[in-house]
């Protein structure tokens, strides 16, 4: 199957690797020109990654999408809505993107004119392109894409379980980024692993309220794209939302911690996740913390407040 | 309220200290009488958590358990029932013990005859006592009782929630550690964050469709006393059930690793557990796989097998 893969960061370099061995013809695209030519060049990637080997792609090209039967796009949120439209033909695209559109604070998939479906679940690239073992879900509106795509992309290293719920699945992967903001605030205070287990514990039960009122399966908020991958961001070290809101923590500001560690979905998405929860009129208590803190309020009052709070029925 | 906490490993030591914060009057029942003494004479548990300040202790005794209005038992699983036979008059016990029953293979709560409780959660007591917040649920089927242990054991460094799920909270307790068996294994095998997130989301999916056949609520499952106390103990350096599965999955037997750690609750319940679901006539795979490792088989190609498993629907 002929892929173009829109993204040269870390996911879309694992991801190409992936798709290289199941023996896809892959273009990579990149929007930085340089980086093309070094790839092209040296078969790896410089900036991501640099010890995966690529030199089996088919092309590297900074000229943006070509035709292909399929679209994987790789890019961060708030680019998303400008790569999806910048797609040739109308062939599927299969997002690995994890948030909203920063613009409407819809799901990606509302933005897609095509066939669309997302992949998600516990996947840090690095592990992938390691060659360590992983599970993800493949979710679509259309149950025969979702199956394709299974098919085309399960391999010794990543297993693909197809999840009917795509509503579902596109909020676990937007907001677990904003709890894992949250559990990095944990461990910036220094607050230890019980602390943290009960905020992410808290922090699914926030994810599946919304899910609930978007009309999403309570049983997806449990699975690989909510539960699974909630605790591997929240505890991985090299997690980039987890280490975002470390450093917060430790009193820099959101747009410090980004210039740290590059693009950090859970800062574009906060904002946007409470916006959505007043329109559904329902609380996200943590995503409404991590926004006043990223408001300017005091983290470590917050957190004081939550612990002392007079317990209830759980 | 005068309280006898029996069993001086570091949960009881730890949970002893936040009973003397709180200012009830307690009494810690060791089975060892130079351990004891040495606690007396110097308001330390030399063997447990020696930074913990008991000077504030009303009694320390090796002569078995006091006449108290609540008996706290902190003891193992297998040393529960006669822990609880010897408990005299007919005061309301609290269990902290995590796991079932060897004899009988039932919940520890079967075994009593008075009021019962039990607390759980993601609780290590290293951080309870290094005055770190945490958060736990008291479960009982007299729900006057949980909310008097409530009132009386919340605190500043513990929030205590009610969970009226008794069968729940105490499968729960029992079943992570035998997960957390797993996820060890994960970490010894040196696969990573992604399979172990994977693993762990499958576990909870295993405990919760033991807890639905006994009768549990489903909720539980994704509260503190399920989600909670299993992404602490599979994660945690210090967890004894995770490390047991790492020094196994390097090649140790269970006795070995029991040997290195001490308690081990994960490989006292796992055959347990393996009967309770042949009883119930469902499948817990996981459970199935560390009772055959435990048993001799070979973790590798059970890892492999797993891998290699045709995907189908989550």
């Amino acid at each position: 199957v002929r892929i173009a893969v829109v993204g040269a960061g870390a996911w879309g370099t694992a991801f190409s690797r992936l798709l290289i061995e199941r023996g896809h013809e892959v273009t990579l695209v990149s929007r930085d020109a340089a980086q093309a030519e070094a790839i092209r060049a040296t078969g790896r990637n410089p900036r991501y990654l640099p010890g995966v080997d690529l030199s089996g792609l088919h092309t590297v090209t900074a000229d943006g999408p070509p035709e292909a039967d399929l679209h994987v796009i790789a890019v961060p949120s708030s680019g998303f809505a400008a790569t999806l439209a910048s797609l040739p033909g109308d062939s599927p695209v299969l997002s690995l993107t994890k948030g909203l559109d920063p613009a409407s604070g819809e799901r990606l998939s509302t933005l897609a004119q095509r066939p669309f479906a997302v992949l998600s679940g516990p996947n840090f690239a690095a592990e992938i392109a390691a060659g360590l073992p992983a599970a993800a879900v493949v979710a679509s509106a259309d149950g025969d894409l979702a199956e394709l795509l299974q098919e085309e992309l399960s391999s010794v290293v990543l297993r693909v379980y197809v999840n009917p719920d795509l509503v579902g699945v596109e909020l676990c992967a937007a907001a677990k980024n904003v709890i894992a903001l949250a559990a990095g605030g944990v461990d910036g205070l220094g607050l230890g692993d019980n602390a943290k287990a009960a905020l992410v514990t808290r922090g699914l039960a926030e994810m599946a309220r919304l899910g609930t009122a978007c009309g999403a399966s309570p049983e997806t908020f449990s699975g690989l794209a909510g539960l699974g991958d909630l605790i591997g961001t929240c505890w991985h070290p090299e997690g980039r939302n987890r280490r975002a809101g470390e450093l917060i923590a430790r009193g820099r500001t959101g747009e410090q911690a980004r210039a740290e560690i590059g693009t950090v979905e859970g800062l574009t998405t906060a904002p946007v996740l409470r916006n959505l929860a007043h329109r559904l009129g329902i609380e996200l208590p943590i995503t409404e913390g991590i926004c006043s803190i990223l408001d300017g309020a005091d983290l470590s009052a917050l957190v004081a407040g939550l612990m002392t709070r007079r317990p209830t029925e759980e």
